[in-house]
């Protein structure tokens, strides 16, 4: 028998097999009346899970395709961008405006830190940006960031407040309207629990008139949002994806995204304890906040490159290793989208398996009993 | 019952069966083992396809995003480009060109001309350029330009030679590598026979030499091709598309190329003499070098778009209007990829059905006929 395959790597995600299978029916037209219905449909309930009234873009790409779309169309060349960043995806956004000649001035912390709305207010006095880039959910830590705090800061300082929430859109709150988010970014591959291929940017009017003069063609916004307009596209759309992206917006939209909110904080606090019970070592924060990857540090003597291998080639188990400076020293947990508690209480199944195994010093049976009953725990008004 | 759809539009084309379904297998981490096995096969089977020896690079986007790729790669602000242009498709690389700040020479032909390299070659002589930009198959007239002496001209004029294929690699004969051409953008969608949403280039070493200083991140070629280099992504590609063209890829070349081009060559001829038996006209040329996409002459007093709405809303069959000048005075069959001969007679079947509905004088019956006859004529060697 073929190994089964288990896939708790923060992206790409599980796909529930009605989306899957949507993905699969016969190719439409894009101008036809039959996708038409298929692609308003999704504009919409993008609209929704984004919580704006403004336009949500749509872009066949991957989600770094929105990052960069969103530094050619605010910026011209030279303008002054404040990244925040305590991670890989920070670094992300450093690395994309530096590729595009803006002026990069980094607000860092270490990674794992939570970035301060108080250190972003006092580094806008001293110097003003144009655009702030934050990062809601730190994929490579576990961190998901206080972007309410942040985005507010950001405005107070007179920047365009722009948040890469490719792997918190679906997961965690985030009110775009409501906290006054000028530009969301995100990705079909994560909480929306579809196939990767798609790139999704919420635009306010703020930041569609503060539109800059580097060059763009294809990511260039108003270029879509015209198209969008009368229900085309400026360019082929990824037709079968938006097909599951509509019937994953749905399952999402129907549970209702309180839900989903409140899920992940049960995942992730189930996710948490069995950790700890298993004699593991937390690097993501030990609240609720971290509801979206739990990063674990390595036992003291275990080779992180060796234990995800393991994991992986002899029992079919994928997690995701520490990235940058967190390379060999921690692995992490993403459950993130289609995930319910048997996935949290498989995961570190498999993961105290090999650790004993290895001879590590992990409490054997406990993880799974305490994941559960931290699951059924109801989680606080998020 | 729920009426059949039939889609004879030039892009996105019909996909096969077994494509579809490999789109719909569970998702894979893009990073394991399991994906790079797909990965690696399709590399080397898109290799295969474009004949060349160089990188074919892969990106999440439409093909207008590799069109896009090729400028920023190459050109600095400023720089001096040809576009051949002689519709739809030749306009957009001039406004890719302009809207990126390139000097654009447009060497401009009337909508359904052929350009002609001795013009390219005359055009070269009086103003150099840095890249000559071209269309293959010009999917707005059916026209299919000869890329052979056009790339040949562009190089002995000390240009990089790009090609638009988006419509006609798989398609129509395209030798990278044995006509030195330097750039080479296509799409998924057309004659791969997958779903839109993947775009690719292939990258001579006297294109990589001639890398310009436009701002470029996400369709930067070298970041990609050093993570490609070991099987790796620059950033999450769109697993489940690279799923199904593999297995598309692998029915294209488990035929072999050359049979895809002689069925084009004949779904061509066939399209042509089942149209010109009905009695109406080609716009297109009435030669084998149309063998993608057949375009046709409205008769005298009906009108194009109420007819394709007719056949779209009535008989569940999709073909293409005209495009800019050409609105209203011709609408298009395409096809390209997964397509019988059969397809061609339920086309010319829906069009004779309607344009007798719509009182136009056409001779019913003999299109059909007519079309077997001229598809079961062997083609000559292409």
């Amino acid at each position: 028998m073929t190994e089964k395959r288990y896939l708790f790597t923060p992206g790409p995600t599980p796909v529930p097999p009605e989306v899957l299978a949507a993905t699969a029916e016969p190719m439409l037209h894009h101008r036809g009346p039959d996708f038409r219905i298929v692609y308003e449909r999704t504009l919409g309930r993008l609209k929704e899970v984004f919580r704006t009234e403004n336009d949500v873009l749509l872009f066949a790409a991957s989600g770094t395709g929105t990052m960069e779309s969103a530094l050619v169309n605010l910026c011209s060349p030279g303008d002054r961008v404040c990244v925040v960043t305590a991670g890989a995806f920070g670094e992300r956004w450093a690395a994309i405006a530096g590729a595009l000649g803006c002026e990069v001035d980094r607000l860092a912390y270490d990674w794992g830190d939570s970035p301060s709305a108080d250190d972003l207010a006092s580094r806008l006095a001293e110097r003003e940006a144009r655009v702030v880039l934050m990062t809601q959910s730190e994929t490579s830590t576990g961190v998901v960031a206080d972007v309410r705090s942040l985005a507010a800061a950001a405005g107070q300082g007179g920047a365009v407040s722009v948040v890469d929430a490719v792997s918190s859109l679906g997961a965690v709150p985030l009110e775009t309207d409501g906290w006054s988010v000028d530009v969301v970014v995100s990705g079909s591959q994560k909480a929306l629990m579809s196939p990767p291929g798609l790139a999704l940017v919420s635009v306010s009017q703020r930041a569609r008139d503060a539109r800059g003069t580097l060059p763009r063609f294809y990511f260039d916004w108003e270029r879509t949002r015209k198209a969008q307009e009368i229900l085309d596209a400026a360019f082929t759309p990824a037709v079968s994806l938006v097909r599951g992206l509509d019937v994953a917006l749905g399952l999402l939209l129907d549970a209702g995204l309180e839900a989903a909110f409140e899920r992940h904080v049960r995942l992730g606090r189930a996710c948490r304890e069995g950790i700890k019970a298993m004699g593991l070592e937390l690097f993501s924060p030990d609240d609720d906040s971290a509801a979206v990857v739990t990063a674990v540090r390595m036992p003291e003597g275990v080779d992180a490159g060796a234990l995800l291998l393991l994991l992986r080639d002899r029992h079919g188990v994928t997690l995701a290793p520490g990235q940058g400076p967190l390379k060999g020293k921690i692995f992490r947990i993403g459950h993130i989208g289609y995930f319910d508690v048997f996935d949290v209480t498989t995961a570190l199944a498999a993961i105290e398996l090999v650790l004993a195994e290895a001879g590590a010093d992990v409490e054997r049976g406990a993880a799974s009993t305490r994941a559960l009953e931290a699951y059924a725990e109801p989680a606080a008004r998020v």
